[in-house]
C-alpha cells in the first residue's frame, strides 16, 4: 500500500505539473511523526492569476500507534469486525492512505477530491511476544473520489463518473451502484439540503467478508468461466480493485481540467466559484467526519487536516446567485437538490 | 426585552450608517417564523470597494415553542435550574435576543460580535388552563461581546474592555472579571491552540440564583450604604445589567471603528486579514455552540445563523506571515495564544 500510494502521489503530482510549465512546482514536504509514522505533503498554492491551479494538496499519510478504548468505540459504528474485547490499555493500528484536493482558478474547472487508504488493527503487543508480528485482528480499504464544479458540464459529470464505473466494474458489477448512492449520501450538506457536488464514488469498510452496502451475491464463487465477478472478496482482490481504482483518477480528472481550465470568465463567474468554495469549506469544517475527527485529535497535523480548504471562499447573506430560474448557477443547484444518474 | 433589543438594533444600525453616508443603507428585513416567533434582519452588504463595512448584520430573533426532551437534557448541562421532570412532551420556551456581527473593510478595523439574550421556560400547557398566563418555571439572561481585530492596537483593546467593564462594574464588582475570563474561554480555537480575538466579556445562566462563574459573595445585602453592588440578584437588577451592557456597545466599538477605518493599508494587510477571517469561519463552524445547535435544528433559517461569516476568507498552507518574530502579524498571534488583562 505505501508503494502503490507514495508511486500514485509521484504520478498525480508531475502530470499537474506537466499540465501547466510556467507554474511554481508543488512544495514536497516530507514529515516524521514523533508518536509513530510519516509521510509527503505536496502541495501548490500561487500568488499569481495566470496558473491553473489556485490551491492543491496531494497527501500521503502513514500513522500507527495505540487506538483507546473510546475511539475504537466509536470506530465499531462504521466498522463492525473490530472486536468487542479490547484490554484497557487499547489496540495498534497502522493506517496508510492518499488524501488529495485540487481547486482550480477557473470557475468552470471543477474542483475534485480523491482518497484511498488501509487501515489495520493488531493484537495488543501485551498478548504477542515482542519477537513475531503482532496477529491482524481486522483490516479494511476505503476511499472514493467526488467532482465539485461550479458550472456544471453534463459531458463532465458523465465521463467522471464513467471512468469510476469502468474502474469499479473490472473488479464487480456490484460496486459502482453501491458506492456511487454512498457518495451522493455521504458529501451532503445537511443544513443547505444541498450535495457538495456531483459524486464519485465513496466506500469505507471493504475487506474480506460481508459488506453492508453490498447485497450478498445470489451466486457463490467460483462463478461460472465468463462470468464478470461481482465483488472482490479475497485481501489481493480488494487491493487490487483499490489500486485500479486510484489509477482511474488521473483519467477521470485530468481531461475535464484541460478542457476547461482556459475558457473565457467574468467576475460574475468567480463570485459564483467563491460562493460555492464557501459551500466548500461548510462541508468539510460542519459535516466531513474525518475532518472533524482530525481536528478533535491531540497533537494531529492540522496545516495537513485543513488543506483541504480552498485558497478563497466568499458567503453573502441571502444571495440572488442562483435563485433565478433558468441561469447556469440554479441548474448546478437543481442537480445538488436533486442527485442524478450520470451514466 | 423585545422593546430593549428593537431599540437597541435601531441605535446601533443607525449609528453604523451615519458613519458612512454615502453607502448604501443597511437591508431591513422583517420575518415571521410560522412556528412561533418573529424578527428582523438588518443585513448590510456591498460590491464597492470604497465602504467602511464590508459584511455586518444586525438581528433580532424572537422564536418561542417547545423544547423536546433531548433539547432540555443538552441545555441542562449549562443550565441547572431546568427542573429535572419534564413530561414526555417537551416544555415551552421563549426565547428573544439581538446578535450583531460587524466586518470591516479596512484590515486595521477589528471584526466585533455581540449579543444579549433572555431565555424562559413555562410549565407545559397541559399542567395550565388555556385561560391563565402560564408559570414561569425558569429563565435567565445572557450575552457579551468581544473584538477580533487583524492588527493589534493595544489602546484599541484597552478601550474596548475598559467601555465594557465600566458598564459591568456599575452593576457588580464581580461581573466584569467573571465574564472576561469566561469570554477567553469561550473564544478559543482548540485545534488551532489561539483565541479567536482579543476578548471582551461573555456570560450565560444569569438568573437570580446562585452563579458557578461568580463567586458567592462574603456580604449578603442589603449591603451598607455606599459599598458598590457585588453582583444584581433580582430580575429587575439583572435586566438592567443587560441593557446597560447593550448600550456600551456602541461606545466600546464605535470610536475604534471611526479611527481605523480609513487607515492606509497594502495588499499585504489584507491578505493577513482574510487569513484571520479564516480562522474567524473555523471558529464559527467548528467551535461555537449556537452555531452548531443552529445548523442541527431543522427548519432554522441558516441564512440568518451563517449572517456571522465573513464575505471572503482564506487559507494558505503553512502560510509565512505571523511566523516571524517581531512583525504586526506574529505581535497579534502572541496575543492570541496568551490573552492579555487589558484594563
Amino acid at each position: 500500500m505505501e508503494q502503490f500510494i507514495y508511486s500514485l502521489q509521484d504520478e498525480i503530482v508531475s502530470s499537474l505539473e506537466s499540465l501547466d510549465p510556467s507554474a511554481p512546482p508543488f512544495l514536497r514536504d516530507a514529515w516524521q511523526r514523533p508518536k509513530g509514522g510519516s509521510g509527503k505533503s505536496c502541495v501548490f498554492s500561487s500568488q499569481s492569476p495566470t496558473t491553473i491551479l489556485e490551491k492543491a494538496g496531494v497527501n500521503i499519510s502513514i500513522v500507527y500507534g495505540t487506538l483507546p478504548p473510546a475511539a475504537i468505540k466509536q470506530m465499531r459504528a462504521d466498522h463492525t469486525s473490530i472486536p468487542l474485547q479490547e484490554g484497557p490499555e487499547g489496540l495498534p493500528y497502522y493506517a496508510a492512505g492518499i488524501s488529495l484536493v485540487i481547486h482550480p482558478r477557473n470557475p468552470h474547472a471543477p474542483t475534485v477530491h480523491a482518497n484511498y487508504r488501509y487501515f489495520e488493527i493488531t493484537e495488543s503487543s501485551t498478548t504477542t511476544s515482542s519477537e513475531s508480528t503482532p496477529k491482524i485482528i481486522t483490516w479494511w480499504f476505503g476511499g472514493g473520489s467526488d467532482l465539485t464544479p461550479s458550472y456544471l458540464y453534463e459531458e463532465d459529470a458523465i465521463h467522471f463518473h464513467s471512468t469510476i464505473k469502468a474502474a469499479c466494474d473490472a473488479h464487480g458489477t456490484l460496486l459502482y451502484p453501491a458506492f456511487k448512492k454512498w457518495c451522493d449520501e455521504y458529501f451532503y450538506i445537511t443544513h443547505r439540503g444541498e450535495s457538495r457536488g456531483i459524486g464519485g464514488f465513496f466506500l469505507d469498510d471493504l475487506h474480506d467478508g460481508e459488506h453492508k452496502r453490498i447485497p450478498s451475491s445470489s451466486v457463490s464463487p467460483p462463478s461460472p468461466p465468463g462470468t464478470p465477478p461481482d465483488r472482490p472478496r479475497t485481501a489481493d482482490e480488494i487491493f487490487a480493485f483499490i489500486q485500479d481504482a486510484g489509477r482511474a483518477f488521473l483519467p477521470s480528472y485530468l481531461p475535464i481540467l484541460s478542457k476547461r481550465h482556459a475558457m473565457p470568465y467574468t467576475d460574475h463567474h468567480r463570485r459564483w466559484q467563491l460562493l460555492r468554495r464557501g459551500r466548500y469549506v461548510e462541508f468539510n469544517l460542519v459535516i466531513d467526519r474525518g475532518t472533524k475527527f482530525g481536528l478533535n485529535s491531540p497533537g494531529a497535523r492540522i496545516e495537513s487536516i485543513l488543506m483541504s480548504l480552498p485558497e478563497t471562499a466568499r458567503w453573502e447573506y441571502m444571495s440572488d446567485l442562483g435563485q433565478e430560474e433558468g441561469t447556469e448557477e440554479a441548474n448546478l443547484l437543481k442537480v445538488l437538490k436533486e442527485p442524478r444518474d450520470w451514466v
